[in-house]
């Protein structure tokens, strides 16, 4: 298909999808003229990637590059998992130090409190390990913030986000094809966030209004009396 | 103390404090003379949360200003939750229409996903909810190109998201008045997120890792067998 045809399928502007091919995101298409190129299915597949990992991931056009650098070495399904997962940005970004001996204070507690989490839940991960030291600086601003921090209370969190995570590496346990395992893992570990994030979202909404209503005590779903008045979907 | 001193205690420049006042993001310290103005503990405590929802929750400055809004119009505890959730920038921005069947279609197949769902979970949340709608956006994108989409799997990602959104109610329950709940709400919500996605990526990593080690079959952390070597901090 020509560049135009690409750009409708794909809903990315001619221009972008330039940009894309000189910023190396996007391979060249095979060459009819010399100024025409053919794009085929895979160019297509890889244009709705970039736009996923861009406007859903909210991956700068670098750290889109890395990752699909990333996907295009996996050439064996040992290591792509963890490839990809490295090439991703951490979602915080450390912070420059402040008053310096309240600020080498607060992050001395942070990392022992990280030590602490991944001890308590045996995580084999290295303390050099970039979500290591993402989770470190997190939990230093929050330390300093939160008047009612309390690590102890990460290990619960932690051992739900063990869950999520196996229900993710589930996603990706059947694929043998390095290259389909790839475009899964770049799916699960990059784009699974906001959707986490928005079913939590919807969770805590879901309490709120029941607090509200006076219905605040209810273990669950399933113990939740009255149906939902003018739910729509089946169930 | 003075504007100086403020910068000092809480590591942003003096240009940006003057801008956040500029922006209504922070209040005016008390005038001492016609160019000098005295500032207390709540300014610092008010610049750490700017500070927290610009670098660590990831917000623009307008969506900071809408969250700090409700957090001062927060005057009673019924409401003030549920105020700061939907002050809170929806992770997904609805995307432009592209090839206009084939979205059309694909934009209601996720709308049915989303419904199908919210019934199953018996979430009382309106169809017009920002989080519903939010999530509609996401699963359209992820139907288009994730070839192992499956809407079912949802179920056991919503219960894990809803064990999550119980703790961080939790830490918002004991607390009676209204403007410390507001902050409390603040906190939970918008700086919980990149907490809980570092947790999933140490999960992540910690299954990675022990698939690679040929330890993919473990059940749990509790029955891996190798102790973690050179591992640091204390249980």
């Amino acid at each position: 298909m020509k560049i135009s045809e690409l750009s409708r399928r794909t809903g990315v502007p001619v221009a972008s999808i330039k940009y894309f091919r000189r910023e190396g995101l996007l391979p060249a298409g095979r060459a009819t003229a010399a100024t025409l190129a053919e794009y085929g299915d895979e160019h297509v597949q890889r244009l709705r990637l970039i736009k996923a990992l861009t406007a859903l991931g909210g991956l700068s056009i670098a750290a889109t590059r890395d990752v699909l650098a990333a996907l295009d070495r996996a050439d064996t399904t040992d290591g792509t998992l963890g490839a990809i997962s490295y090439a991703l940005p951490v979602p915080v970004a450390e912070s420059p130090a402040t008053d310096s001996e309240d600020d080498a204070r607060a992050a001395a507690a942070a990392e022992a409190d990280v030590a602490e989490l991944v001890a308590a839940m045996d995580w084999q991960v290295p303390s050099a390990s970039p979500h290591v030291r993402g989770l470190a600086t997190a939990l230093k601003e929050l330390r300093r913030l939160d008047p009612h921090y309390r690590p102890d209370r990460l290990v619960a969190y932690a051992g739900l986000a063990r869950s999520i995570a196996r229900l993710d590496l589930e996603r990706a346990a059947a694929i043998d094809d390095p290259a389909a395992l790839a475009e899964q893992a770049v799916i699960v570990f990059a784009l699974s966030a906001p959707v986490l994030e928005l079913l939590r979202r919807l969770a805590q909404e879901d309490l709120v209004r029941r607090r509200i209503a006076g219905d605040a005590g209810a273990p669950g779903a399933d113990a939740a009396p009255q149906p939902a008045p003018g739910g729509t979907g089946a169930p």
